[in-house]
């Protein structure tokens, strides 16, 4: 078990409260008054969730979209941000950031509402943080458990291009540019969400790895998952074993009937790519049978 | 001007909507539907907010209690709070920490709703983030602005306790355990917050430093305002110029009428320390007269 996934167990007892939802799920879902919110925090630290060498802009919208990711995941429509912010050595960099930030909040329509800006010595790698906060769907906001046996597996999208822009950053590989867009400038499901939170039985974001979350969708939901691998689209190129194993894709996963469709043609295309039944664990399909399962799911990094 | 406080005018263009209350406020102020919501988010930087010495549970503590401070300054009521965590090297610092959060929680009755949990570099300074959710005051959130001509400006409590605390945290005095947990272990003044939203004409807590976060509440309403340094509270033996440019106290500091009072007996003292004038600028006086203002008027990293 990972730091994280430990320290996060430890910390359940504190999280009783039902919009704390068990900490198992993208974010919290809090009802006051006649609105019902949906609250969500996550941090990016330099080396270990952005590379030192990322532009500044890009590591903006990438810490706006991971968060909107969490709300997409619940149905949400955003309503602003808090942003916590750790000033740069060099001021043109804390400009470009500002300016990515900008970007970002324009695209996907989101005011900045407040935060806090704080120094950290020098040399240090730099912590920021997130608070997003939203509004959830009127028919509420889909959890991680809630699959059912006889649920088919879905998601949005593709998924592997931001991996292989990850290698491309690293200077590992080359290809597309829009790979590298894929891995630094994210495109959170916003609407897909919104449009599928009243159909599905059960959502998360893929931000840790195809096959790492779609288990732990299972496993919230107290099932077994099998995973198609054929059905699940990558991009043109990939290893198709990379492809499910890499994070940071904030493609949309979820469980409903046999029968889904989003029938708004702008909407990204959704792909059914598995199936739940009771029992337990994650297993891998081919057209040639049963596929073992890689030593690695996907990154651990990221806590819900 | 501070890093901090450039970087935050350059964010003013991105937070045009009302909530944001231009970024000159302790927190956000947001409607929605029949709920007024109050928002706020503070980073901790170990070795720039708190001593790498401290205990880890007094950490926590500290986090809380500051972020609840902007709620109290806003007289919400506290309604939850999602944790940014940067993990220790050495894992029974994290249990530490988790139990003073716990002890956090428990004492200001609020809920742990969810967060973010990350690794960071070996040996790097941590940094962490708390976001606290409130609910507005019936009657409304009161501003830093807001302060008319002729208003007297009150504190609660009394300042310079932290400071005295921070100087025994460092090793370079000694004094009363008092003190310490003041540094420590700062209340932040919920109750006092909720009593006093009503009655006030602009509010926000002394986290800087009495003189610069008067300042900054004269500055907001465009006013100036004189202090009598002899009305300040401060604890028995401190220097008092020491104490009124020392931060961490977390009072509450407020610009109402002069027949202000607060009849509930278990409620902190309050005392009316100075008065808003028309003009610009802070002054001080005591019984000889006027006192020149001292170089530095509080800390500089805290923003709003």
């Amino acid at each position: 078990m990972s730091r994280e996934r430990d320290f996060i167990d430890r910390l359940k007892p504190l999280a009783r409260h039902p919009a704390a939802r068990g900490l198992a799920d993208d974010a919290a879902v809090l009802e006051l008054g006649n609105v019902v919110l949906v609250l969500t925090h996550d941090m990016i630290v330099e080396g270990v969730h952005y590379l030192p060498g990322d532009p500044p802009g890009d590591v903006a919208w990438k810490l706006v979209a991971v968060n909107l990711s969490d709300l997409a995941a619940k149905g949400a429509r955003p309503v602003g941000v808090l942003l916590g912010y750790s000033l740069d050595v060099a001021a043109e960099r804390d400009t470009a950031f500002i300016a990515g930030l900008r970007e970002a909040l324009d695209a996907f329509a989101v005011p900045l509402l407040g935060g806090d800006t704080v120094q950290t010595p020098a040399g240090a790698p730099r912590a920021h943080g997130l608070t997003a906060i939203g509004e959830a769907p009127p028919h509420g906001a889909p959890r991680r458990a809630g699959a059912q046996a006889g649920d088919i597996l879905y998601m949005t999208g593709e998924v592997g291009a931001a991996g292989l822009g990850l290698a491309i950053a690293k200077g590992e590989r080359e290809g597309p540019a829009e790979w590298l867009a894929a891995y630094r400038r994210p495109q959170p499901r916003l609407v897909e969400g919104q449009a599928l939170a009243p159909l599905v039985h059960a959502m998360a974001d893929i931000s840790d790895g195809l096959l790492i979350d779609a288990m732990r969708m299972a496993e919230a939901g107290g099932l077994a998952v099998e995973i198609d691998l054929e059905a699940v689209p990558i991009p043109e190129g990939a290893d198709r074993m990379a492809a499910i194993t890499a994070g940071d894709d904030y493609e949309l996963l979820f469980a409903g009937p046999g029968n889904l469709s989003l029938s708004q043609p702008h909407l990204a295309k959704i792909s059914a790519i598995g199936r739940f039944t009771s029992g337990h664990g994650l297993s891998l399909t081919d057209r040639s049978g049963a596929v073992p399962l890689p030593e690695r799911l996907g990154y651990e990094h990221d806590a819900p």
